[in-house]
């Protein structure tokens, strides 16, 4: 059983990959603004949640992290990544700032951010498919993943809220916009965390529940910074959510409101931690991340 | 041996695919806007010369039609239809007519534009993880498409092309560009013709240098249509290159130029075909395949 914080595996783990997603774009023998543009949004900073929720699922299932734990993690970041440069692109949320630099297509133009996403997305994939454990499972990661950040994802998540900006959601439609638009990739962090740790079926569907509540309590927390928060605290423009007609949580249900529903979200990630311990799973490191979003 | 011919081919195969095609985004079960933007582009039209290469190409070496050839040919052009998608954008080639018909963006706006190229890119990944071959081969295909495709494929090219409307490219610059614009996607389609049909590694060698020849002619023919042919006669707006300031065959060589440097890539693919009969390779539909370019 591996005594490892969250903060030792961002001081080693997340360090290490770091420089792993640095010369995987390096060593990509093509066009050199092309090239450029990928490493700026990926080196650009960032909590690199993904992938912690990665190692953490491995160590908490007592698996040791390996080769495979950095590529699962590595592809799942870049996809992130790629997300991020497209949804700040003029045509959508219209970013100028993120995590407190310019954002991709302020620097490089709209073309190349568009083509750097694109190439980002499918090098996730690329990545992906030499990771080294049984070709089966190798697939299946392929299938989650693609399954996470498409049309039954994040990108549909991400259409429901620029088709949302002209309506008001309830609060069912805001949940099933967001399980797509972040929760669909933080659900598979936990589940492809599973897959490399060979989890029992039990493991792998509280893994999944943990992953959706994880999500759920991420885009709350989220939302509620949006409203409390200052532009330098969050390294990208806030209260841009009420000014857009975003739908939030905060404005639908007001700011109590949307802390008694994180608080609540919270509780129930709890719930499923005390069903993990039941079945051999290790839960301080996902105690440890829940942590984050208390309030 | 196979007797099919390629209208046959168009006729059969191709209308069962376009159905395939159909219904695997019929059945997602997300945004309507998105599905609908996907759905657009994908049963626009096209010649489908991707997807009749991947099943040229099986059927060349003696593999008979199957589920997981629909596989690979659907998720191909899937791909290719994202980067239609996203080349025709107004940061991009800003088209307006595709097919002759009016471009996506201009139907669904530019965010839902983005995002329908996003997901079909995604789920490109998602039906080709479902192949139903050995998991190590379907790995391997993913391997092979994201290469194809992404930063060191077809995105590179896209990349080249926009930074080189700036400047004069070279011929030699040009082929680099194209062999990643239009080259890498069509020498998958037969790359991935012979995993499906087990190719010997000399086979697939082979057939790797006639994707390669094959992808330069589509090229440079497109290039010369581009400047002989009427806008209804092309489905979409010509004599663009010139007042683009595009690098092209035409543009950098004459026509007569172009002329000729077509006819000797033909020479080249011919070539391939004599080498590929002496090692059991049937060569008719390959040879029909490349009599479309002849003028």
């Amino acid at each position: 059983m591996s005594n490892k914080s969250i903060s030792a595996l961002q001081a080693g783990e997340i360090s290490e990959l770091n420089r792993q997603m640095q010369n995987r774009i390096k060593n990509l023998d093509n066009q050199n603004d092309l090239r450029d543009a990928m490493m700026y949004s990926v080196m650009a900073g960032g909590k690199r949640i993904r992938p912690l929720i990665v190692f953490a699922t491995c160590l908490s299932l007592n698996k040791s992290i390996s080769p495979s734990t950095y590529v699962v993690a590595g592809s799942l970041e870049f996809i992130h990544t790629y997300s991020l440069i497209h949804d700040d692109l003029p045509e959508m949320d219209n970013d100028d700032l993120r995590r407190g630099k310019p954002t991709n297509h302020k620097i490089y133009g709209q073309a190349m951010a568009v083509l750097a996403g694109d190439a980002l997305l499918t090098e996730a994939f690329r990545w992906l498919s030499e990771v080294q454990v049984s070709a089966q499972r190798g697939l299946m990661l392929v299938h989650k993943l693609s399954q996470a950040a498409g049309a039954l994802g994040m990108v549909d998540g991400q259409a429901r809220d620029i088709k949302g900006e002209d309506q008001q959601l309830n609060i069912e439609q805001l949940k099933i916009l967001h399980a797509g638009k972040t929760g669909a990739l933080i659900r598979y962090a936990f589940e492809a965390g599973g897959v490399l740790a060979n989890a029992t079926e039990k493991q792998q569907k509280l893994l999944s529940k943990l992953g959706l509540a994880y999500g759920l309590a991420f885009q709350i927390y989220d939302d509620i910074l949006d409203v409390t928060s200052s532009e330098q605290e969050m390294g990208k423009a806030v209260h841009k959510d009420q000014s857009e007609n975003k739908n939030t949580y905060p404005t639908l249900l007001g700011l109590e409101g949307a802390k008694e529903s994180l608080s609540y979200t919270l509780d129930e990630a709890i719930g499923v931690l005390e069903r993990m311990k039941d079945i051999g799973v290790e839960t301080k490191l996902f105690e440890e991340l829940l942590a984050y979003f208390r309030i």
